[in-house]
């Protein structure tokens, strides 16, 4: 290689030796009679000292320019090196006067003599002195458009742009190595437990289930499209069929969907599947599976996952992921509250609320922005109605007018309230208000610093319904997806009340975040068949699309299950960030832009008629 | 889980367990008395013993039903089992009478007493006899329309259909298998020489270089298109100006390229790029990456691997991917062979032979039928001159009447010959000739017995020529890619010679085939501004379609080079085979259709309409 050591290997054991370095200009510092520069690498930063006096003194120290002379040849050097240069550098290692405890090198400098014979090279940018001590510059930079440091000066565009710069900086590479650390980690822990790694498919076959396909026209078979595929389901299915016992895949997935900060087009899967197990199988070998990253990768060891239906995470959080670093579980006060002449909670649904402990302090400006907050138009709410817990017991509501003492010392009972909390409390419709306390109660806890990025809590949000009613359509939607089986104890339900029906399903959350989600599916065709009969497939439609699912479940396929994980989100929560994109080398924007290398772009003509389509909006040449 | 154990799991030590196993019926044998089932899954096979006599015998060994109803009931019993069904089986292990020694469960047995009391389940599938000792059916399954066996009698095109089928055959569920562990071997090397697996995008931006681009429309930018990756190259050169240092990635590659049998519309590829390294520490790496794999793997230590330049390969073999296996090396005789009166050498370019060592008792229909392959269109010689060296060291050739035999004798001292030995010889136009003599010496050399698929011979072509003329288009194309860097010696050859310039290019090459290649590329803006320009691009299109690449190379972008391995190829070289696709769980046609899947497949008009595109076949509506 062109160096001897990278720039965060050398230590005050090297110190004498004769040493080649590579690597990026960090820093340089003008100190007069010593330039210093930080030369950076992957793996660390080191010290290059340049004696200045050394410009016009020989080796034997003897004086041989002019110090007029010696300026001229330091502004020509400083002149031909800058931030973000490639430099090769050679010189010795010797002990810095003062250590810098900061960096793992910080105990040597590497130290360059340049003579006053020292030129510069045909090319401008080499200075040289003998064979083993110089410094070249192996390529120059122009000054890059934000700061190639910790915290930059780029805004998100410019960082987009220049991502091949942005991806320089230490915590954006650190990053990255976390997600390689976390993708070996995740290898070797299913490789030891017997999984095999089998790469499926990229170019398969559009289906109008789940969100919308990418595809790609065929130039091979006219008319024709593959798809990218969404997720490996059907194909980890048949390999179960083929008697694979145990698959996993680390694969990228696509869909086309209209883009948020925390999804992308394509994103990053561990996918995997089972044969003869049962959930509590999957739930055991995964669970194992995140406490090993947990372990390998954080040095953390999480406790014991609790599992919680998905009825009781509806009711105690309003959500199917509720983040359970904080307590804040709903309390419904319906049995409490109702025929005291209040209207709002006489005509609603549910009275539901959370007990913000400690904030009976909020003054009203800040409940008032709380009532802004959940009358906000996504969260819907109508209005906020609150309680305080004085230090003497009392409490003070909004709604005294409706309620009597004894009344609302019967609330801080039913919300086990102490002097000096702050109950708040929605009404309306069950599903909207239970979804607004939701907002309000995560609202709360990033108030009250409830919400540590550095704190973990994992649980598995279990016995999801098997349907949802879709209004637009007025039809059932697989909640999970059309493979997931029903639990068998519920099957009776499936002609009268189909939305009862509880599947196999379960999801892994970790701080209120969806991190995994699976199910055991169904392995009996007439199952199968009858489930795309629930969600509005023709006979011909499920045929067309998934015959060879069915087919394969006649030929001796086993019981089985999976799960896959959100991969890219598995890293962002790794790191601490609310953000995917941190986590992917090249991300796209909102509007499914690279705009580093510019795509998407358009296509020639001749690839347009090589793939027999055209635009949309070019007319059709006229008589011809 | 529903086993205990898996099918290749018991032995002698297990004898006395009760255990519970899954899978498929490999095979069922009533012998009166017993009735044998070998139940298969991914890990082996176990022998499972019905003991009949229980049919109608309780547990004291008393006869409880009739002889014929007990016939009744191994009736019904067989009636409901069949190949390929999958059991859950609960018994007793015993020690076999007769020890199978050809599978690692060969001396056990799982045996199941089914008493008169056992009973058909109300599904219909199940027997079962109490908690403990059962067989149950937990998914029947019509015929294969194939035997599941080693050897099977299905023909292509039903394997590829019921593909899920065909990987529960051992020997190719054995190549996935083979796979996987080459995958692991292959991250575990690069992992420990500080590489990083990066992720690059499979949704970036189409260009005109190289192989066509699957192009994928975008719905949010209407007239614009996604190209999927040939490879990720200008990704990993801008993982490089970032600072990644080592950058691997085990990644699918797509070209939309007319298909062969050893071609796939989506491949895999090992795909490496390093920074601060010459050409030596590149090869040094992956050679010792292709060591540790044939070690890991195949547990062979493969010798150090010869260079040979481009150049010698072509002299010397015909092609720049030389079978070294064997030797029948070309030997050149424009030197001995012309102005002999034979026209055809007279007026040739290049006269140029093999020795097939021992085939001088070659018959005349031999010898015929190598005449007809060399003249094939596809090879293109227009005739082939041979000469035997007889057991008393006379040569007797196909051309006697124009050279005497001391003109042949030196003939065979040119090649090297020994009594027994046989001369083959082509002449005609260099590179046409090369190419023929090249097949011809494959030929010779598989039916010779040279070519053992268990003998691997690696090396190391070098020096590949930057750029090569294309006729069609009347102007140079890159050989590797236009990233590839000249060696700088030859830069000088660039106005007059370009042809002439070497590249800082490798190939590695094992039994014949390219295995992987790659180069030092260019890291200077000025000198691939150059590049680009020999290629033909004017600045507006090296701009548009690179401009991100070379504007990265002003930021200080370090001197790097990489390699990529073609995965499936090198699976199928440790697999012994010649076809790619058995190591791929779910190959296309030669259509590049999926047949198992039917994909590519129409799309729905909404799509289309989403997409802003439409077939070209359809005419616009008049007047809308």
């Amino acid at each position: 290689m062109l160096r001897t050591h990278t720039c965060g290997e050398l230590r005050i054991d090297n110190v004498g030796e004769e040493v080649i370095l590579t690597g990026w200009v960090a820093k340089i510092r003008d100190l007069g009679p010593m330039i210093f520069i930080d030369l950076r690498d992957r793996y660390g930063i080191t010290q290059i000292r340049v004696d200045v006096n050394n410009f016009y003194r020989n080796a034997g120290s003897e004086i041989i320019i002019s110090e007029m002379e010696a300026k001229d040849k330091k502004a020509a050097f400083l002149s031909k090196i800058g931030r973000e240069y490639v430099l090769k550098v050679s010189g010795i290692v010797e002990e810095r006067s003062s250590k810098n405890n900061d960096i793992p090198t910080g105990a040597i400098e590497i130290v360059v003599n340049l003579s006053p014979k020292s030129e510069l090279n045909a090319s401008g940018y080499a200075i040289k002195n003998g064979v083993h001590k110089y410094i070249q510059v192996l390529n120059p930079s122009k000054l890059p458009p934000f700061l190639i440091e910790d915290e930059t000066d780029g805004g998100d565009d410019l960082r987009m742009k220049y991502r091949y710069l942005d991806l320089r900086r230490n915590p954006v590479r650190r990053n990255l190595e976390l997600r390689h650390r976390v993708m070996r980690e995740t290898r070797n822990y299913l490789d030891g437990h017997y999984f095999i790694e089998v790469e499926t498919p990229v170019l398969i076959k559009s289906t109008p289930e789940g969100a919308r396909d990418f595809v790609v026209p065929s130039r091979m078979n006219p008319g024709e499209f593959y798809a990218l595929p969404q997720s490996p389901q059907t194909f980890k299915q048949l390999l179960m069929v083929s008697g694979f016992d145990k698959y996993y895949q680390i694969v990228k997935c696509f869909r086309d969907e209209d883009l948020r900060a925390d999804r992308q087009p394509e994103f990053t899967q561990i996918d995997c599947e089972l044969s003869f197990v049962t959930q509590e199988d999957i739930l055991h070998t995964f669970e194992g599976l995140i406490h090993h990253l947990f372990q390998k990768v954080k040095g953390i060891n999480l406790p014991k996952m609790p599992r919680m239906t998905y009825a009781d995470a509806m009711r105690l959080y309003g959500s199917d992921k509720p983040d359970t670093r904080f307590g804040m579980q709903f309390v419904e006060l319906n049995n409490l509250v109702k025929n005291k002449g209040f209207k709002v909670f006489d005509d609603a649904e549910l009275i539901v609320g959370i007990n913000a402990e400690g904030a009976a302090n909020y003054t009203r400006k800040q409940l008032d922005e709380l009532t802004d907050f959940v009358k906000r138009p996504q969260i819907g709410a109508t209005g906020l109605v609150y309680a305080r817990v004085n230090e003497d017991g009392s409490v003070k509501s909004s709604v005294d007018k409706f309620y009597s003492p004894e009344d609302l010392a019967e609330w801080a009972r039913a919300f086990n309230a102490k002097p000096g909390d702050l109950l708040l409390v929605l009404a309306g419709g069950k599903d909207k208000t239970r979804k607004a306390l939701n907002e309000l109660r995560l609202e709360m806890g990033s108030r009250l610093g409830l919400r540590d990025k550095d704190t973990f809590s994992a649980l598995w949000v279990v016995d999801f319904p098997l349907l949802e009613w879709d209004e637009e359509t007025g039809r059932y939607h697989a909640m999970h997806h059309p493979f997931t089986s029903p639990k068998p104890e519920d099957l009776e339900l499936i002609d009268d009340r189909p939305s009862d029906i509880r599947a196999n399903a379960y999801d892994m959350v970790i701080n209120g975040v969806e991190v995994g989600g699976g199910s055991i599916r169904i392995h009996d065709r007439r199952l199968q068949e009858q489930m795309f009969r629930l969600l509005g497939f023709s006979n011909d439609e499920a045929k067309a699309q998934f015959g060879f699912l069915m087919e394969a479940f006649e030929y001796g396929a086993p019981p089985h299950g999976g799960i896959a994980f959100g991969f890219d989100r598995l890293c962002s929560i790794f790191g601490g960030s609310d953000s995917i994109r941190d986590y992917i080398a090249f991300p796209k924007n909102n509007s499914g832009r690279d705009v580093m290398i510019d795509a998407p772009s358009p296509i020639s003509d001749t690839q347009l008629d090589e793939l027999h389509i055209r635009m949309r909006n070019i007319t059709a040449p006229q008589g011809k």
